[in-house]
């Protein structure tokens, strides 16, 4: 489904989203063109290699909703990249995404067992070769984006490669996770969380919403836009995050539940109180699609995507 | 000290190298310039992304020969690459060569405390902040080549990403480790022995002198005999490092010797003698630098670098 097809069978008022179902089509659809290319990019191998293809495997295609990916896509859709281009730029996010969350669940860090619903890498595989298919997943990440087929201009994709190590380094993702493990939580105010995270989750979505107009071809305006848009549906993602996690169940979330408050960790719900983060919430969703008023219809998809962060349930 | 500089005070044939201690003069001046652009990229910072800052400064900036950055510089001279440009492309490889470093030393890895005669990162901090800073430089190092200010043209500057992330992968460094940690190496054969350390140590080498190419605008027949140069030369490497392993002593190497044979590690002394291994290497050293007569004595800093690697002991 295209964005102009989407929007067309929609009332033409800037402020519309595309409808629910639209929407949830749309997502599985760019889902699973996300997961033949992981597919294609991780062939299976024999030996000591194979071991940490079947770990980049274990981690990059156990399903899940491809939110960032989407973003991808439905960005460069409104400038009518093709779209061979723009689910290469969404596998490499979602590789970087995956690599993140199979170093995070390591014992030295977060010490998770569980991801999705079964057993993380290390849980699946061991230690080292968790941290390696982690690194192996980062470092393929830019392999895809630097190569040919990305985008014939090899300056749109080096800017790609820019926002996206940016994004992922030290000055955004890595950064978000040294100060969720080491910072006093406890004592973080409103603007330390919201800090902790942009840079944690935050960042990768933004790069989500930017890297497709890149691929896309949108000007300086249009990616500030998509940018502004990206940050405040990252920091709604996140406020929802911390209400599923307060109130959901480990089955429908794929990992336990209850773990903010049994580790004293600085949430919106602990600043905020449930009614406050639910307002909040419901309020960045609204900020965040005004602007893409500037798209008219065209951004439909990406308005439908910030509804369904703040109605999700896991 | 340029390329051109350093051959014309030598006899101009093409077999030459420059003299040894023009070789160590030149090494020394591009690894104070590596060191200044590494400090400069990795400012200091206050807090949690502070203490990823430092642990990245402590693996980063911890000295050593940094042949790599030397080979990138060496090969972009050849072909008058400004320095700027090219100080940048060694910095990238040395940051991802300590990244890897870093990660090997984990106790979930190599579990070693000693690395350039300090404590491993992971020792001096944690194991979540060294598998973190790890990744940080991994991500920098792509941030940095992506850069505008590395190449004005960004299909060069893609090049040098694609090339470094194949270096650096599953099909490089990231496949070698696995192999060293995962297969039965007291049965490798020659082939096998190779094969590993192609993938461990000679990917990131081959890099180097290709990156350096690449940066200076070399042709694809220059390149293919960079990377044919630098194949030989990385092999070489190794052999010399298995040798030292066996015979050096630790306050020399800054790291534990006898490794290899305790572990029953497959070396190409195990399976050469010592006699042969040292047979071997020199071998290599002399053809690696036939690779490079095409280059006249423009090639005189690399070939010096290949007697350097020959003749080290350390």
């Amino acid at each position: 489904m295209s964005a102009s097809t989407s929007s067309a069978s929609k009332p033409s008022t800037a402020a519309s989203s595309v409808s629910a179902a639209a929407f949830v089509a749309a997502i599985r659809e760019t889902a699973e063109s996300v997961e033949q290319a992981l597919d294609a990019f991780l062939p299976v191998e024999e030996g000591p290699l194979g071991r940490v293809v079947d770990a980049m495997r274990w981690s990059a295609l156990a399903g899940g909703k491809r939110l960032r990916p989407f973003l991808v896509v439905a960005a460069a859709d409104m400038f009518d990249a093709p779209r061979a281009r723009s689910i290469r730029v969404g596998a490499a996010v979602e590789m970087i995404h995956c690599y993140s969350l199979i170093h995070d669940d390591l014992p030295a860090m977060d010490d998770s067992d569980l991801r999705r619903g079964r057993p993380s890498v290390h849980k699946k595989f061991d230690d080292a070769t968790a941290i390696l298919a982690g690194d192996a997943l980062l470092t393929q990440a830019f392999e895809i984006v630097a190569a040919q087929e990305t985008h014939p201009d090899g300056a749109v994709r080096c800017a790609v490669a820019l926002e996206l190590a940016r994004a992922a380094g030290k000055a955004g993702m890595v950064g978000g996770q040294m100060i969720d493990i080491y910072a006093e939580q406890k004592d973080f105010d409103l603007e330390g969380v919201t800090q902790l995270q942009r840079l944690k989750t935050g960042a990768l979505i933004r790069f989500s919403a930017v890297g497709g107009g890149l691929v896309g071809g949108a000007s300086a305006d249009e990616i500030a836009a998509l940018g502004a848009y990206a940050e405040d549906l990252g920091l709604a993602f996140q406020i929802v995050d911390d209400i599923l996690d307060a109130t959901g169940d480990a089955a429908a979330l794929g990992k336990p539940a209850g773990q903010d408050a049994e580790m004293d960790k600085a949430t919106f719900i602990k600043l905020l109180g449930m009614d406050g983060a639910r307002t909040k919430a419901a309020d960045l969703v609204e900020r965040c699609k005004s602007n893409l008023d500037r798209f008219g219809d065209r951004a439909g998809p990406l308005k439908g995507a910030a509804d369904f962060v703040f109605e999700r349930k896991s």
